[in-house]
């Protein structure tokens, strides 16, 4: 089922990877301004959530739901944001961004929200290493 | 299950009503710049989606996709967004977005970009015609 998928070249630019979840690789994005992970489910060729079948679309859901209960642990927020947009990178991928009221971007979306600011090299790996930690 | 509900004032300003689905009233957001759906689960108190028990979850992405087909059927388009934010309005709320190359916020997310323009009344029921129609 895996066969084929290549994770696109700028979402493996701008992230760090977290774990191999049962259908999707789970990222950290490499911006320190927002705790936030995007999934990507590892089939070639999906773009949009209709790509995948009924039963794909919840196991996605429930591990968007597994990745938020971490995140939140990891970075206490006031709001989680979920999205799945593509406009700029089409291969399927899903958001899920711990908001914090006052961050770079409140109350507004993070998506083309200013430049990240890439996470010193420690503190990425601890948060990679909390969040693998509460993956369990 | 939907005693207690009442849809957020600056939601039902924003919008006009589709249609009652089993768990959602779906909502047209009254911005003729983008066909723009919105769900919301007639339940009250609810913020995150992880409020929601995981068969109410599955329900919802049902709902999100049902409604996704219908917006594609009624305004081709060339990416669906679909995001559940709740940085402003904090009821929970899915928004299903009909994006063109070129739209008025493209590549960038329509949420916070611009101001909203109305539809003229007529092309808004005859949008609403059409959902409701291909909503079967």
């Amino acid at each position: 089922m895996n066969e084929g998928f290549a994770l696109d070249p700028r979402l493996a630019a701008d992230t760090a990877s977290v774990a191999e979840l049962p259908l999707s690789r789970l990222l950290l994005m490499d911006d320190a301004r927002f705790p936030w992970l995007i999934l990507v489910p590892r089939r070639p060729g999906l773009v949009e959530l209709a790509d995948l079948d009924r039963a794909a679309q919840h196991a996605l859901l429930d591990e968007v739901q597994r990745a938020g209960a971490a995140l939140r642990a990891a970075a206490p927020c006031d709001k989680l944001n979920v999205g799945a947009l593509g406009n700029v990178v089409r291969q399927l991928h899903v958001h899920v961004v711990a908001r914090r009221a006052g961050d770079a971007a409140w109350p507004g979306p993070v998506w083309g929200a200013g430049r990240a600011e890439r996470y010193a090299a420690d503190a990425r790996e601890a948060l990679l290493a909390r969040l693998r930690a509460l993956l369990g």
